[in-house]
């Protein structure tokens, strides 16, 4: 199947040509970012003998003519222009950015006021785990934001064993290719470097994200303390997620029966480290207690199993090919 | 006053070093390792035309001769045989490892039989903003942790204002020299660089350091969940501690009157980065709170306030100097 | 074809067995270090889900009866002995250890008696683009070194417009991962991080081994002087090639004359950098000059075209298959 | 003495600032930038509870009713505007940019044209270790850039045994301070991390400043060629010289002979690392040779010996005190 990769330049779309080029299912027909008119040797130059392709000025009009389907690889706001044009053309989406993943309503209180009304209602999120047999159906997938992936895949399945008039609290831990490309105060490497701090706390847009899909798939209105951090990495996130539990239970059992048939889920019986789903689409999981209190560790490449891997298998079920051709296994060790 | 530094080949042993050098009222007359007859510049090459000095074997009939108070920078078990041999040669004694800063009770059931049950017991916890008038009268400093240090200071001002029945989760980040100057699988480069990972999750022996430090001086019974993390910078420590409130509080007056005569805490109104810190002996701090939930961020330089700075502020109140004299206070930012 | 894999320990045997995986002509159906008894998962974590193989303590015997070739990723010395079992038992080998790199005399002269001297006559040298229709007809490839490869790859083309009599010198900077998996003082993070250093100036065994190809390829005896650095990043190498130009030529034209079919070779038109090269077999080069001066830069990954990606080249070569069948061409960037 | 610092935002200008808080005899008594109106708090957080002190906007007139002497810490163009200003106004000048380095005709071939063609005649150059008599004298100090007061030291002593008809090899190694604090794609962690690669090959402006001081110096015309590498750390530069050398000569009694009496130059008898110099103002210097090969290295802290330290030295030794007084020699190891 023919796929447009709109947004080329930044770290996702780079991911997602890196995958796209051997995948046995999907063919790259077009690319485009916001000037065009280069080769993706030029926005990229590490695919010099890889891959060679113009970089076409995004054209909704355009991709229609050569894709069926389209990944959305650009900032929130943006995307939902395109995704309207691209669904009104006939042409399936797989939306990278934060526009689809909320209701409506809390969409617009954290935030803007939504431009395709429409289509928000019927936009799927894309965490396949979850959410595999509305993926199937889709035409528009909203593919899940890095931290709300690594912490809903650790605590879906102690929601029913928990306290929930207890706080959960998670400490995020992400790498810098999570701010983007764009140069900034924050990214610069001597603020980075040898250095550690939180931010946004308490006030990250992901959390509520992760708030209301713990009630769309566990009836529950949670709160969710959520503070990240940025840390002196290039790629990954650690995520610990801290809750009350009700009563002496088996806390690996629980996550076992949960993953059980997930391939790209990998339950760990130490301590999981981000060095080893670097470059892949897993999500490690590490699971301990002590008496009442239960700490849970999830890892997962930020921009990968975060954004454009997890879209890839997004779009292999909505496709109708099996869940994890051409998805990425092999990890950046060392 | 001249002082005796034993165990001079570690990372806090040089740290001693580098801030005694410079101290207005205390000499260095001694410093020895396990294996003597060198020069401290081959120990540390840094310190070439910076201080000359022999290095001898450790012995304590020498300390005595040469010196009024010696630093211990020796691993647990090996500190409390000098320190046994040094209190007898009425030597005084600030002692960086663990073997004195528990009761012997909580020592023995978290570490190994203690060699020196008669000093322990008067032995006083240096944590100077909370022990400064018996640390005035003690013969025997036992100097904190490095994760106690920086996760008593956030929390301790909190005690009285949260659910004790409610876990209390610390999340600690450390840089690798907290893992000393052995080499390791862990300490190893490619191990270390662009990772992150959980390490003894609910099992440090540093959380029932902070569990009995809050006991004796809050008098209540607390279990705090710790979990500390190796990081991908060479020195500093982030403390994350999460807790419930009981009431709506203001949690930064509360910090402020907790720390409002103490030079070296700095309250933030943004979270706190360890750059900020490394190189001092400040702990920086910053609070906020969502609801119930409270989120406390503690930086320290783990070499310097997590050990060998605060060394010598005890050793400072000890010998009836100003608390600050020769304390680092200019961080390595860039 | 079957391939065994011994030495599966160290960073190189992992890399292998990444590349092999996928690979669409060899299969890995024996895998070996010094100890066995574990599965392939014990040893590299980062393989779960991935792969599921017995490793075995290395015996030819065994290897033998199970695959047509071997890669030998074990130390000098322990390699000949393997080598030699297996050739007589009518096994292929890739050798990635330095035991067959040189002549006899420059080897004994450089490293210790060498226990396999029947074989080191006949073992080519594995550095395609030079070597190829030799490498056609081996039973035993030597894999180049790191340092030679990017060296070499740089420096030949301009052989023959240098002056001679004038030093050459080599300025290589190496990530850390070529310093092995093994922990020592040397690949201490805290050693590592914010530090750079030279080590074994114009004494490294690879210098040698440049010395030696360039006489055979070039007809020429000339003194390499060779500086290697250890730099804070875990994978890759750049190398800077400095030397006098006898005449006004034009240098790009040079090497684009020398390379032009080199699918895995890229001219670049800018500095290049080994972040584009890692993960890869690729060996990206730019040059320049200043009146007489010549500088040519070289990038590789020091573990795939320094090592295991090479040697799966150099493997496809010799049973005949398309050169670069199943060969990394997707750099870790970001 | 009261001094004032124009320029306080950037990494020299706050390392200028630490450096004389605790400096014996001068006293900070103006803080500039080009906004002004905030505490030296606000511009470094890190400054916290260790000065108090506003921050102005830039102006001569001010500088020169409250300070005897004025630390540049400005972009080149920019220092030259408020040099000159302040020398009519009587107030002596350590400039840390570029604009009084160069002859005037050589400045303006490299950089632009020069707006106070009356003082550049009579800058001194700031490299105490060969311009101390001049330095004593001078109204206004150039100090130098921080690659050829590593490059000037290593190379100097040499050049009387070396072949000046071959081409001179510098191949230099910076860490990001070095290219300001300012956010720009060459320095966002992601490009930096993992990375390093060449810049500017022989055309970097540090090229005639070393060319021009060896002229003034040893009345030798050589030309320099210059390759500045961006390495992935903080601070730190470790400058590679490669020459031919004319005789056999033993190397390291020359630099010996040269530096015997230079407190803050350490000649090393293992290659010297950027680790051991980092917050510092020592220049560390190896030497070997490979036949007529010379290989000099030299290891100092970019924004100190190569910026701040060395103009507070020009400053000490300008204003007749000791020549090291207040200047830092304890490293920020490990």
């Amino acid at each position: 199947m023919n796929v447009a990769i709109i947004g080329a330049s930044g770290y996702t779309g780079l991911e997602l040509i890196k995958i796209l080029i051997n995948h046995p299912k999907f063919n790259i027909s077009y690319i485009a970012n916001s000037s065009g008119e280069m080769n993706v040797q030029d926005l990229h130059p590490s695919l010099k003998n890889v891959i060679n392709m113009d970089v076409n000025l995004a054209n909704a009009q355009e991709v229609a003519k050569v894709a069926d389907l389209a990944f959305l690889a650009l900032p929130h706001k943006t995307a939902m222009v395109f995704a309207k044009e691209l669904l009104a053309l006939n042409v399936k989406v797989v939306d990278l950015s934060a526009d689809y993943r909320l209701s409506l309503e809390t969409y617009e209180k954290h935030y803007c006021e939504h431009g395709d009304k429409e289509n928000i209602k019927d936009a799927v999120y894309g965490l396949p785990e979850y959410f595999k047999e509305d993926i199937k159906k889709a035409k528009l997938i909203a593919n899940p934001g890095c931290y709300p992936t690594a912490t809903l895949l650790a605590l879906l399945p102690f929601i029913d064993y928990i306290e929930t008039e207890n706080p959960i609290f998670i400490d995020a831990k992400s790498g810098v290719s999570g701010a983007g490309k764009n140069p900034s105060d924050t990214t610069h490497y001597c603020q980075i470097n040898d250095n550690v701090h939180a931010y946004n706390p308490f006030k990250h847009r992901h959390m509520p994200e992760i708030e209301e899909k713990i009630k769309i798939l566990k009836g529950k209105e949670l709160a969710i303390n959520f503070v990240p951090h940025l840390l002196p990495l290039t790629r990954g996130m650690l995520v610990s997620v801290f809750a009350t539990l009700k009563d002496d239970i088996d806390v690996n059992e629980i996550l076992n029966n949960a993953y059980k048939d997930c391939e790209f889920i990998r339950l760990r019986d130490k301590p999981v480290d981000v060095k080893s789903v670097a470059g892949t689409n897993f999500c490690d999981l590490f699971v301990t207690k002590n008496g009442k209190a239960l700490f849970v560790s999830s890892a997962i490449d930020n921009l990968l199993r975060g954004a454009s891997s997890q879209a890839v298998v997004n779009a292999n079920i909505l496709c109708g090919y099996e869940e994890y051709e051409g998805i990425p296994k092999i990890a950046y060790v060392p």
